[in-house]
């Protein structure tokens, strides 16, 4: 098995940016990956690439011909699609074409445009992501159903909507600075707690905006890296996936995320790691409450325990435990099918010394990655470590 | 690396189901490929699946969780799109995975729903499958785009539509007996010539209709089949995959498709064979001049010359290499998603000798998919081989 190293990262900015078109946004990150990498195009083996509802913002299908022309790759390319864990679902299965020697150099990417649409409209698609005829058909939107999370998780371990305040005032400061990010404005729990309740208990600050973006990354075998000398010090050394009822009703459970956990499983298993070992993370907080379901799915904090650590400052840039230093979908912003590739653009800087809130994290050398769907019905980890 | 192994077929009767859901098409054919294939579900450990235009059609992205529900597997689940080769992609995949030793057990499958939307809506979610914003919104669509690569194929080499009528012609009587086919039943020449026009010089007969429909197949490890004493002698023996630009404008002929090359050469490589060694073929005629093309860039005919092989008998029934036996897409039918997988099902039954065509072809001992996406912007290459 070859060991999977990361040359290059790059994204957009992510934001509002209506007027350029989903080639255009992924060329860019392409781009920026390839340059990063050191590694000449010809070279690329396979484009893998995520994206979710292409259909309805851009009435585009069959992307990933698209994406390589506007990266300028002529190699295979494979359009992967798990909603919101898109991103990650294309990274997992990069991961193991360069691990098993079907391919030396993969470019991974994923990008979503919603702006140029009405925002019902993109409402609209993102509820595809849930279970049409049990779910969306009946109305429950995600911050509907998220909102059902929230409400079972108070109910069993309890927790107010301070607490999850405390996740987006932390997501919203870690992105200042983000060059990249969406919102590099703080926010007060107070601006948390005032907001328009949008599905009660979560509010308006309790849930990730809509993003224009892309992101994109070359992964290397460590064999390819050694001869063509490049720069590439950050490992993956774990992948994993899960995959759960896409219906919340049909789960035992709304409080747990068994497809995280099943993911996590995995990719510390392959990493030889364990919860204890991980230094910090990039989880899917697609609204407050996914935050803290992820780091319980993942294992670094008991069940019902999550929800106090934003508030009590573990998971905050000076914490223990930094999670989402980038921002996390709140603050950098949730460009859907880019989504599980940028935390890994955003770890990977992060390990390497080169963002904004490296210094916060010097002696880092192990981060994890968490991407979900929907309501947790698909999630990816990937574990990054530092190399020599 | 690990040998590639069939231990199960199954497809969905194709054609009009408008009240089936997909979820219940795609576990039907989950259900008849496990079933063949006398793995318990346990023991797959994931799930590959193609879909194409889901969010169109029924309003569901991320089916991937849904199939797996369907399919009664709790393994991770991923969906391809790769417009009509996602299930070749798919199917790809699932066979790297089993090689890579990632997977020893893979449910590989596809399905398509159409019917319960109207045409135009169908027509609508088909045309993303091109470049929207260089042919689609200037009002091209698949019947016409493949009517420019028709028209200067003529223009090329020759031929003419009673030549691209014989393929027609040909995969009708193909597809009688086949109890999964869409249409059994005869067509004759002037029937083709005699139907309307649907974009000169194509009529509608030169046309594949639209399909619901779901394939599924049981891949295995050579290892996993002996330790478990399956019946399983169909081997996978190549597996390569194309991606050409999106749209026509941009390639350098209209009579060329290089990802069918590029695919071609790739599995040819793989399993160590020319193109000389094929005994049977399944390829992707979504329109009679698509085959023609098909055959061409599999390199089994060289340039202007296929026109005529329909025609001469060669590639008939009783010809020297029968291609679409199935009935092809034209008769057989075109549940997008599903084509690439249920090219596969087709052949394997032909190979085992269970299909009501297996007579033709007694002695076939290798045979070849293709399938397409698009204008062939995309496509996969799949050899299959008689193991003892």
């Amino acid at each position: 098995m070859q060991a999977v190293r990361i040359a290059g990262a790059g994204s957009t900015a992510f934001g509002a940016s209506p007027e350029r078109t989903g080639r255009d946004l992924f060329g860019e990150a392409a781009r920026i990956a390839i340059d990063d990498s050191g590694v000449p195009r010809a070279a690329i083996d396979r484009l893998c690439y995520g994206n979710f509802v292409g259909t309805v913002t851009e009435r585009q299908g069959h992307q990933a011909p698209l994406m390589a022309k506007a990266a300028g790759v002529t190699a295979p390319a494979t359009r992967y699609e798990s909603a919101c864990a898109s991103g990650g679902v294309a990274l997992k299965s990069a991961v193991e074409a360069v691990r098993s020697g079907a391919a030396d150099v993969v470019l991974v990417g994923g990008m979503e445009r919603m702006h140029n649409v009405t925002t019902e409209r993109a409402t609209e698609g993102l509820a595809m992501a849930a279970d049409h005829l049990y779910e969306s058909r009946a109305g429950v939107t995600f911050p509907g159903a998220y909102a059902l999370m929230a409400r079972a998780y108070f109910e069993e371990f309890g927790g107010t909507r301070a607490d999850l305040a405390a996740v987006a005032v932390k997501n919203h400061r870690n992105a200042l600075g983000n060059d990249k990010a969406q919102f590099q404005t703080e926010i007060s729990t107070s601006d948390v707690l005032e907001a328009p309740t949008v599905a009660d208990p979560l509010g308006l600050y309790d849930a990730c905006p809509i993003t224009d973006g892309a992101s994109a990354c070359v992964l290397v075998s460590e064999a390819y890296a050694e001869e063509n000398n490049l720069d590439a010090p950050i490992a993956v050394t774990g992948a994993g996936q899960g995959t759960d009822s896409l219906a919340l009703q049909q789960r035992d459970s709304l409080t747990r995320t068994p497809a995280t956990t099943t993911a996590a499983t995995a990719a510390y298993d392959e990493a030889e790691i364990a919860p204890s070992d991980i230094d910090l993370l990039e989880v899917h907080d697609c609204f407050t409450i996914a935050e803290v379901l992820a780091l319980e799915g993942l294992g670094v904090y008991d069940r019902g325990a999550a929800i106090d650590a934003a508030r009590s400052g573990e998971t905050t840039r000076d914490g223990d435990l930094p999670v989402n230093l980038s921002g996390g979908l709140k603050a950098k912003g949730h460009p859907v099918g880019a989504t599980g590739v940028s935390q890994v653009v955003e770890l990977t800087k992060l390990l390497r010394g080169d963002h904004v809130n490296s210094a916060a994290v010097p002696d880092a050398s192990l981060a994890v990655a968490h991407n979900a769907g929907g309501t947790v019905a698909s999630a990816t980890v990937h574990v990054l470590e530092v190399r020599s």
